[in-house]
């Protein structure tokens, strides 16, 4: 997968919340991705025509993202080009949630959240208040489940143990850091290089699965030389762009339910 | 306070510019706050009814800014639910500067500015042209006193010496570095740190003034170790992420006024 | 040069992409320059009036930017103030590639871009699909010069090699890393850092020339202790805070055409 992505090196489309723009452009770019984010609707709708993956994050809808959202992906669904919904904090918020159940029309290849989120994707009641997760992301599986068998789509459930599906098969990755946690965007990022991997991938659940595990495993070893969140924020991303496929073979801790 | 941020991990609703949205979100998470920028008007009103703090920046106001900052004002002012106001660079800059005096009407819990903004907020003459202080902080005391009395705030007087009074009250901190002023948002992120502390104070001109002190140590360890201001800046967040009430009893330089 | 803007801490403005602000304040913060990004048209049209240079960076025109652009590049060629252009990705997406042609109309002092962005500019042919450029900086020296002649302005084109130019003096660069393109926003804080070198400036050409060796140099010592991008991207920003101009007579590669 990494190598193919190095390879490739696709052009990823980005409409993606402005906190962590630079964090999800400088992971892409670590693991041979070309981010560009393109979030006004004239140019969203040219753009998506051209690239190779295309990541939606509904972290800050504002301005025009939301028709840019919705255009993009419209696109990407008509062309059959893979593209990633990351449906941050729906539930509770009305602006994303209304937009979150808009886009799922255009069958997003992968969504990739917390528990809480896939629970209120899947009009599941949810305690989640904000964009960190309060239901375990065990309790979300039934609910992944059911959105992956629903829209065509892998679903990426991010939480200790990170847990995969596409409705009939299931991974769990075990790998991971909790530092991941305590820098922003460490899941928004994934969402990105999920993208990256949907361009290049022939198995997507399983290719999920282990992209999931590898960056969970750049974790684990930027976490043995971090002094806090920000070293480990920088070690982490040197990490990635050091990380092959070999070690995700060696160090990947991914179980088949 | 610290110890009391760490345990009730306070969910801070940040209104605030786009420039420095990253290391704001950093910062609160390194002191174990739970950050989350959410500035559309429709779900600003939504989540600023659960939030523990909410944090407003004028730095950059656009699009739907303006009225996400007065509807989530309005809402904390209406619940109690304690909120920062940081006045980037009004005075001179017309748009912020209006809303800024609408916004005063929300009895901020806490405003943090230079000498500028503060002064300018006071409505004193100013000669603030951008983001950087041109006033000395002493000089903006009598305008903060002022700006304390009539809308019942705590005012933070960031400069070489941080002024911090509630109206009667005035203490000064001595502690901090010249790096802080090197790296965008280092005003910009105390700002959510006093927020997540305003959520768990009992006595907030005093708590505040312990938090600048902190904030100003951690600086003070990270210039240490720092070649520059980006290891500054790494090596910053590290130190708050590391940092105690001990360490704030140890080392910070608090004078009574 | 370097000397020069320390001494005078240029008030840059800066309507710059939401991606990479974070960067290019830091990056300017670092050389010595004062950044403040003002983006709201009314704002805009004020400050413009009394900073010392403006970067008009066209990577994200989402929201007021658009109009905001045009009002602080009208203002600055009114006053004589230096301005840049940075052109990201003009050619295929509408909305930047229009307004990049309005913006012309205002006489930039300096046009930043890589070969793609420079040729879509002056309307020739060009293969680009995205940030990255396609086309060799030495194929896009032609345009580039006309663009200057055109234009008033001087042209820098980023590439392995950088080439500057003012439609009659050509300078190569050929200092520089890898590296720099593996972080999001190396680019665009030159675009910042020759903004702020404008605003000292006796000989444009020249200067932006020795200001892109410096960059570049930079780059090659940062990657000398770097893991990774990310901490060649924290070190690139500690040797731009400790470079010198003797630092550029001493190592800079600069050939004249």
């Amino acid at each position: 997968m990494l190598s193919a992505i190095r390879e490739k090196s696709p052009l990823i489309h980005c409409i993606t919340n402005t906190v962590t723009q630079n964090m999800v452009a400088n992971v892409l770019l670590s693991v041979g991705g070309s981010p560009a984010m393109v979030d006004l609707e004239v140019e969203a709708r040219q753009f998506a025509g051209v690239v190779d993956a295309l990541l939606v994050n509904l972290g800050t809808p504002i301005g025009e993202q939301v028709g840019a959202s919705l255009a993009a992906a419209e696109v990407a669904h008509g062309l059959g080009t893979p593209w990633v919904l990351d449906p941050v904090a729906v539930g509770f918020l009305a602006v994303r949630t209304a937009l979150a159940q808009q886009l799922l029309a255009f069958r997003p290849s992968v969504i990739r959240g917390n528990a809480s989120e896939i629970l209120a994707l899947a009009r599941f009641a949810s305690s989640g208040r904000g964009v960190d997760s309060s239901d375990a992301a065990s309790d979300a599986l039934n609910a992944g489940r059911q959105l992956a068998l629903d829209h065509g789509s892998v679903v990426a459930i991010s939480g200790p143990i990170d847990l995969i599906t596409d409705g009939q098969r299931t991974f769990e990755v075990h790998n991971g850091h909790a530092f991941l946690t305590q820098v922003t965007g460490g899941g928004c990022a994934l969402g990105g290089v999920l993208a990256a991997g949907s361009s290049v991938s022939q198995d997507l659940a399983l290719d999920v699965t282990r992209l999931c595990a590898g960056y969970a495993l750049a974790a684990e070893r930027a976490a043995r030389v971090a002094r806090g969140p920000s070293s480990f924020q920088v070690s982490f991303i040197d990490e990635l762009f050091s990380l092959s496929d070999a070690d995700i073979d060696a160090e990947g801790k991914i179980n088949v339910l």
